[in-house]
């Protein structure tokens, strides 16, 4: 029984075991069809395995309750560091859902685990292991991952295994076709290794160009990495509003977003129950999950930005931090001095924690005491390993706005912060844009990576155009796609909602798979190494009229047989050489079969010209019907 | 009363006349609400207009009807020039439905004109006409329409009364921030005049860098351009299979995707009526319809592609050149030499045209009549100017294919055959992918502009991945708006149907909008002149509050009021300063207004910095809720 329901025919959880005890990760298995040769010879076609971000729910031998939580697939690995001591548990205090809170608490009822910290004086990020030289289990985790559990050698085999000859189509493992030097733009520059080896991983991590969330409160993650250098990854925004939404609808947006591939979650909750809303996430959810903690800390002074207080702050942290969160947006880069150059934007701040931030410096008319108790910050970072996400209070929400004074002061704010976490070995990321149209997206990118260091981006989008709400999934994943060729790490997804109201289940599924299509773009553009097999096992299977491959192989199976039967609905169209699109005369795939039938038969260039003669010769005799 | 019923609240048609007699552009005009400030006072706010393709259909003065057919704006001009003559009427014969046709006949009831054609030795192309120095009232048209209707005069005015103040902000009409030179990709290298002048449309014409498809059997269009230096623009395809759709949901489908957009529609019908579909069509259309006259001609043997022939391909071009046809893709560059590169490919051929050809060049074993005979074909479009669309048979449907040799070496060949065109001043442009990844759009915009001498690109997407069947409108977005970024004069949308079946017309709706994004992303990108108008105007609504405008000026109106009522379908939510993703407490935009406000107040730096210190005091004193 596949625990992936009807959602994606014919795939199955696999693990593929790491050298380090409890290393197992999770991919899911594509199982094909055979091909059927036009002269009758079967041959199968091995199974596609992806990346599965969809953790312990589509695994049907676990078979999780969203009342008990997930297995803390990581507990042995924190506590076997011997860096870690259980804490004082600071818990839920009275306010925590806010001082208007309704007192109707629902809080988890699964097992709450002891609360752990790092040791005084210790350091528990991976950063900090990366550093010292240690290779951990999450690091040989995620380089499997990344590899999609395949070693030089099973490559090999699974290369000449796919069947696809020549030059242009052989399944390509390294670049794609054309390398990125023959590209007039800049393109991805950076140094892909054939196989992501787990010292590359560490090394990585340890220079500061990619993170691996993983607080050590939170050990039911399955490890992932952000970084340049990695596979794109995307993020989804779920949480509840103070007019929407239930904690059941948030547990279940979670799992759903993940399901369609989400690589992280944001619980961006500002409505009621903010506090148990986390809990109940973040204990059944196998993906990092990040939060902006100045949204329940404006909850606990009743909604008024100028009387939050640095104290205020700082537990919520501690209290986010115990429960596990994996990265904290924090926008400690809303200085005084920028506030006034949003003053003529068309459309201001539009960042609700820049916002909150700049009303409060300019009410106390003095720096934010995110910024003034920064490294208090880190300090509270590097105890939990929670990363760092830098948060561009002051991103252009316009195309008007794009690239001001504004937004590029508060970048280079944000590199001087990277470089003060790093002393820490607290990890980082950096958020981006936002509205930008798409010449300047390269650029924007290229800003990034000199202020701040080569720390990974995290981008909201960005959105390519300002008319479209409703559609901004897709006006934002072209901006998305081309920032993440450039080297941006995280895709932030937009859904179609954006703008207008707080995305629903639909919705959710919608956004993660526009940024689901813009990431593998960007995998693909990069030459990501194994990318293309995907791409190269649908057209395959597409080519060859394995009709329910090419949908079991789809992003998104179950909307693709939807739409092919609309108009073709008899389980008999799903083996037939053609389409509605272009009925069974006009079909050009089945013409081509042909053409390549002929080449077949005669590979080199001489006999190609005999046999197109003879084939010439052949057709006019039977007048045959090619399309049977 | 509109003539856009519900999908466009608060628009309506208006006019703009030119000198030359008959010359008079549409345009959709939507009306705004007047800004509310926080003092108190109510600035109006201009209307915005925008380009419009959706002809006579929304023009509540003429109330077409589709058994009558549209007023041919343009016999007056084409009769005017004097050089072309009544011809014999070809018309409906039997077989053109195929020689399958049910006889099953359902003609035009609706007025046919005689039939035009240029006098013995004329040439009424339009490329014709502006070598000799004619600005011809189609040109005057297109200079208005790519202006929206503006003059250098209005449009200062226009840039006043907008009201957005500021570097960044201010109403942007050249082009956008951050100049092209800027960004480290090449980005679009043209050179873009302040305003569209009738002499640079002419210009533009002559040079061959642009198309004006205007069959003179054709007159009911509204004039366009296609050319690199211009709006970008998107080409809807419709048209039946065997296995689907009438001759109503076809003209139907025409409408539908003009109204929400298309600038030009392409009828690829493949199944009955054949011929009368095409009258339908071409009767009730006030946008370029373009067509690809093999498969016609191939339903008149039989369905047999090695039995076609010159004469019969000939007589098909004839036939759908009197109906009015104003471009034809033609696979002349499907050369014999070029077939067996595709053997190896992972897709093959996936043009329906060129496969077609690709079988007959196997069949005969010699070179098609398309490229054989093509001074021929020269000679019919100047005779009726049908352009050219050069098509691309072999392009790649893969990503595992792209930028292979047969994609290469056909592209060098329509550059030969777009020279020879021009000899006869037949206007051209050329057909590209497909399936690219993001790394080599920039170059295939780059080798087509090289191979094909600026001849306008004409490209279906491209699709930057194979891995999402029923989201192949949001794949190919991606690829549209970075190619039309980077000079690419139309995009062909690709519906979600695409690879599944014949879109019905919620796809078409879908692809179309799709497409609207990518094309306006890449305007901006560009800097086209006036383009970021659209988007500030909406960014200022979104900023104000002002939602039923955010509705009203957004691509689809209709799907975003949709959605925003999903959640707060209350009248006063339209007017209330917040949506349901943040609510009442956390709307960034709120806070922005009261930024905005204090550095409207005080200018100078100096005294920005008094203000903000007044401003804290005042806060503190008054411990005022600034959400109201």
């Amino acid at each position: 029984m596949s625990g992936y329901g009807s959602h994606f025919p014919n795939s199955k959880k696999v693990f593929v075991n790491g050298s380090q005890p409890g290393v197992r990760v999770p991919f899911r298995e594509i199982t094909l069809s055979p091909t059927h040769t036009a002269r009758g010879a079967t041959i199968e076609n091995p199974p596609v395995i992806v990346y599965d971000p969809s953790g312990p729910w589509t695994d049907p031998d676990q078979n999780p309750d969203v009342r008990t939580g997930l297995i803390p697939l990581r507990q042995n690995w924190i506590e076997a560091r011997g860096d870690t001591e259980i804490c004082p548990e600071r818990g839920f205090v009275a306010g925590d859902d806010g001082v208007r809170g309704t007192g109707d608490r629902e809080p988890f009822p699964g097992l709450v685990r002891a609360k752990r910290r790092a040791k005084p004086g210790a350091n528990v990020s991976q950063m900090h292991y990366a550093k010292k030289g240690i290779i951990t289990p999450e690091m040989e985790f995620i380089a499997i991952r990344e590899n999609l559990g395949r070693d030089a050698a099973a490559e090999t085999a699974y290369k000449s295994a796919t069947g696809i000859k020549g030059p242009r189509g052989e399944g390509q493992l390294g670049p794609t076709n054309v390398p990125n030097h023959q590209h007039p733009g800049r393109g991805w520059s950076g140094k892909l290794p054939k196989f992501i080896t787990p010292e590359f991983v560490r090394d990585e991590v340890a220079a500061g160009r990619a993170i691996i969330p993983a607080n050590i409160n939170h050990p039911e993650t399955e490890p992932m990495i952000i970084g340049r250098n990695f596979r794109v990854k995307i993020n989804a925004n779920i949480g509840n509003s103070a007019l929407a939404s239930t904690i059941e609808e948030e547990v279940e947006k979670m799992r759903w977003s993940t399901l369609w591939g989400a690589d992280t979650v944001m619980d961006l909750s500002t409505g009621k129950n903010i506090h148990d809303t986390r809990e109940w996430i973040i204990r059944n959810s196998s993906v990092p999950i990040g939060t902006v903690p100045i949204y329940q800390a404006l909850k606990k002074v009743g909604d008024v930005p100028e009387e939050l207080t640095w104290e205020i702050f700082r537990d919520t942290l501690i209290e986010q931090a115990e429960q596990g969160v994996d990265y904290f947006t924090i926008h400690a880069g809303v200085l005084l001095r920028y506030v006034p150059l949003t003053a003529r934007r068309a459309c201001g701040i539009v960042s609700r924690g820049g916002s909150i931030m700049a009303k409060w410096c300019l009410a106390h008319h003095q720096e934010s005491f995110l910024y003034t108790h920064y490294r208090e910050i880190c300090e509270i970072m590097k105890t939990y390993d929670v990363a760092f996400s830098l948060g561009d209070g002051l991103r252009p929400g316009a195309i008007a706005d794009a690239n001001d004074q504004a937004q590029l002061g508060e970048l280079e704010t944000l590199g001087e912060l990277t470089k003060i976490a790093w002393e820490y070995d607290a990890q980082v990321m950096i958020e981006g844009p936002g509205h930008v149209s798409m010449q300047t997206i390269a650029a924007n990118m290229e800003w990034e990576r000199e202020c701040c260091h080569e720390a990974p981006f995290y981008t909201l989008g960005p959105l390519t155009t300002d008319i479209a709400p409703g559609y901004d999934h897709i006006t934002s994943a072209i901006g998305a796609a081309i920032i993440g060729w450039q080297g941006c790490a995280m895709l932030c997804y937009v859904t179609p909602k954006e703008h207008l109201g707080l995305p629903n289940r639909d919705d959710v599924k919608a956004g993660v798979i526009a940024y689901k299509i813009a990431a593998h773009a960007a995998d693909l553009a990069k030459g990501f190494p194994g990318a293309q097999m995907h791409d190269n096992a649908i057209s395959k299977a597409r080519f060859e009229f394995r009709w329910q491959d090419q949908f079991n192989l789809s992003l998104d199976p179950e909307s693709a047989i939807a739409m092919h039967d609309e108009t073709l609905p008899k389980e008999s169209a799903k083996t037939s050489h053609f389409c509605s699109m272009c009925g069974p005369k006009f079909c050009s795939m089945k013409i081509s079969e042909d053409v390549r039938e002929m080449a077949d038969a005669a590979e080199a260039p001489a006999e190609i010209e005999k046999a197109m003669h003879e084939k010439s010769e052949e057709f006019k005799k039977q007048g045959a019907e090619i399309y049977t």
